[in-house]
């Protein structure tokens, strides 16, 4: 991509009301876009970030036998009254909506219901099952306050995956299964040191759930971890009676901020009974699905990356999410030359700053900003010495090459 | 994709009110699910064919310059109450909805006024255009009626490309390029020969707009045709005024039924004038920017494809939009064998039927129903000739092959 055919532009300011990092960074680096808070437009480079992790999701879920579809967005309440969830008393962050043919409509804060009404259509005897369905799709939440960004939205994107069992024995094994597919992605996503999996309430049918908190001051959420980090609890569960179960103590522990970006939770027969979800078993006789769904904040997790990595220049990317892996910078005449024939090697490799009339120091600073893994500068200078330089963003480590020995490495 | 591991299958009935035959025939076939009139879930094989045409769609608009973002669908009223369109009477086909913080939002109908707004801060001078934006977004429209199936949404998926510009010149230039990326899309979707560009009224600061009109008997929108098909007038514009323009008479047009698949504007200062984007041209004068916008219905596209090509057996989807190549079943001990070791050659290509206890006659009819190009039989029979059989949806043709001929083919 070329910096001078993109309307994309860093931005001095971020929106005035925006006071998360990640809101600031992203905007000002040209990423996203605030519509009002809580709610954002994706810009080219960060519907990129956003594609990346959805692939990486994709591939991991892939590998379990999940497979994708599309659910909408608009809600039919008659679904959601049968679980009791339609009520603004008891889930309070509906928007709702009426149709002008009559009756009301939701926003989907959630799609439990409805891919559990869909199954019923598919869903007959225990040779259908086990089942495991997800999709990558907006979110509506209609949230008090909205301030950390895209870490909390009003609109966000979410990957939610459901689990369609005969039986409590299969519903387990998928849940481990996910366990593994989500450390997976936390690793492939560069976040993988620093996201834990913590116990979390359960609910009606399970004693507890399961919550992969990512340790980030600006989290949310509270979560206690022992020594080793090799156990922790969410605050909601770090009791003296859940403790003794595991034979802890409380002292044994240190709370640490951290953000939710994921969670998978054993629903048993949470929607499967109320929305009659059932199959018939072996033996010729009608028993509930055993349910259980995981959860990924999908843009969220851009935003945690941020606040991971990020640094007082600006944004830094892990390579597997970064929109482009180098930031290629041309320098002068012969600099332009040199930088258009590496360009051409695999524009889909690098964000092209081709921008005339910009200095060297401003073209610096915006791919300081912008977080790309890897710069490149091609300059007459540097050209004068048969070399270009490449400095890993991260950790401002510069390496000198020829064009041919770095082209070679592509 | 195997069979015996989707959770869609093959259903006899569709939902009783629904009439029309793309949503009856892809019900039953298991690409989509009805939630509400007018509100669809996408299934995997259904996601598949939107997938393939979102794909046509970006390649075609890469080749024109134009770039890739994601609009929020909650909609900020300010913008719309500029350009007068927040207002019911205006635009009578707004879901709206309360924020619990206070005020109203919207669901996006369409993203005009949005990227407008967006775009001020990014466009300062006349060296920052021209620009070209899209996306690939959901739309709502709170339609009074929706029986068409995926014809007409209430929940629906468009590609909306706006153009900014400083000269009229250019937009035209621009105006033109989407012309010819248009038929090319359609042409790739395999509805090319049937889809003609028809002038349609132009609002105020143009005198026409066109529209993309896939001529099928389903067509909510009448237009006229010459005898050539060389020219085409929607209903709003075929006027003895309007005629006498391009010297022609009424008597030399037939009508014909058709459906909307895309509509290309220019807008010039429709919206960047009360939304206020302007630019310093070259002798340092604010100018406001020129504008078009394009659009492509592509949740429509894909009841299109079903209405113009479906018969009585089921789907038939053109090689470029199916979800699969190859519809592969396999019958008997032997056919298993040779089935599997054709699917492994190249997963991405087959949607293998191995359904055990599944008769031939029901496997051979859900491959009609579901309309994948090419059904590829594996059967006992056929092997002790040492042949497969690959049998085109669209014709019946059959042609025998050695299962090596066959892979070396792929």
């Amino acid at each position: 991509m070329r910096f001078s055919k993109t309307f994309i532009k860093t931005l001095r300011n971020a929106p005035k009301d925006e006071t998360a990092k990640n809101g600031i960074l992203l905007t000002r680096a040209g990423y996203i876009y605030k519509e009002l808070a809580g709610i954002y437009d994706y810009l080219p480079l960060g519907l990129r970030v956003i594609e990346n992790i959805k692939s990486i999701i994709r591939d991991e879920l892939g590998k379990i036998g999940c497979e994708e579809v599309s659910l909408s967005l608009l809600q039919n309440p008659e679904l959601w009254e049968k679980t009791g969830r339609w009520d603004d008393k008891e889930v309070d962050i509906w928007f709702k909506t009426k149709l002008s043919a009559g009756g009301e409509l939701g926003l989907a804060p959630t799609h439990e219901e409805p891919i559990t009404s869909l199954l019923k259509s598919y869903v007959k005897s225990y040779k259908d099952l086990p089942l495991y369905v997800y999709q990558i799709q907006n979110k509506f939440r209609n949230e008090l306050r909205a301030k950390s960004g895209i870490l909390r939205g009003r609109e966000f994107l979410m990957k939610d995956l459901y689990s369609f069992t005969a039986t409590e024995e299969e519903l387990n094994d998928f849940y481990s299964k996910v366990e593994i597919a989500y450390k997976n992605i936390f690793d492939r996503l560069g976040i993988g040191s620093d996201t834990f999996e913590a116990f979390a309430s359960g609910g009606i049918f399970s004693k507890y759930s399961h919550e992969f908190q990512t340790v980030t001051e600006v989290g949310e959420d509270t979560v206690w971890f022992n020594k080793d980090n090799s156990l922790a609890f969410n605050d909601e569960v770090f009791n003296d009676e859940v403790l003794s179960e595991f034979n802890c103590k409380k002292e044994d522990f240190t709370a640490k901020k951290a953000c939710e970006v994921g969670n998978i939770f054993k629903l048993k027969f949470k929607y499967s009974e109320p929305l009659d979800l059932k199959f018939m078993n072996q033996e010729n006789q009608n028993q509930t699905v055993y349910m259980g769904c995981y959860g990924i904040g999908v843009s969220r997790l851009m935003g945690v990356i941020v606040e991971k990595f990020a640094d007082e220049k600006g944004l830094i990317w892990p390579e597997n999410v970064a929109p482009f892996k180098y930031h290629l910078v041309a320098i002068g005449e012969n600099g332009e030359k040199e930088a258009e024939k590496i360009y051409e090697k695999n524009e889909n490799l690098f964000f092209y700053d081709d921008r005339k009339s910009v200095r060297f120091g401003e073209k610096m600073s915006d791919a300081e900003l912008m977080g790309i893994p890897y710069v490149v500068l091609v300059s007459d200078r540097l050209l004068a010495e048969g070399k270009i330089e490449i400095t890993k963003r991260e950790t401002n480590e510069k390496t000198l090459l020829t064009t041919d020995e770095f082209i070679a490495k592509l």
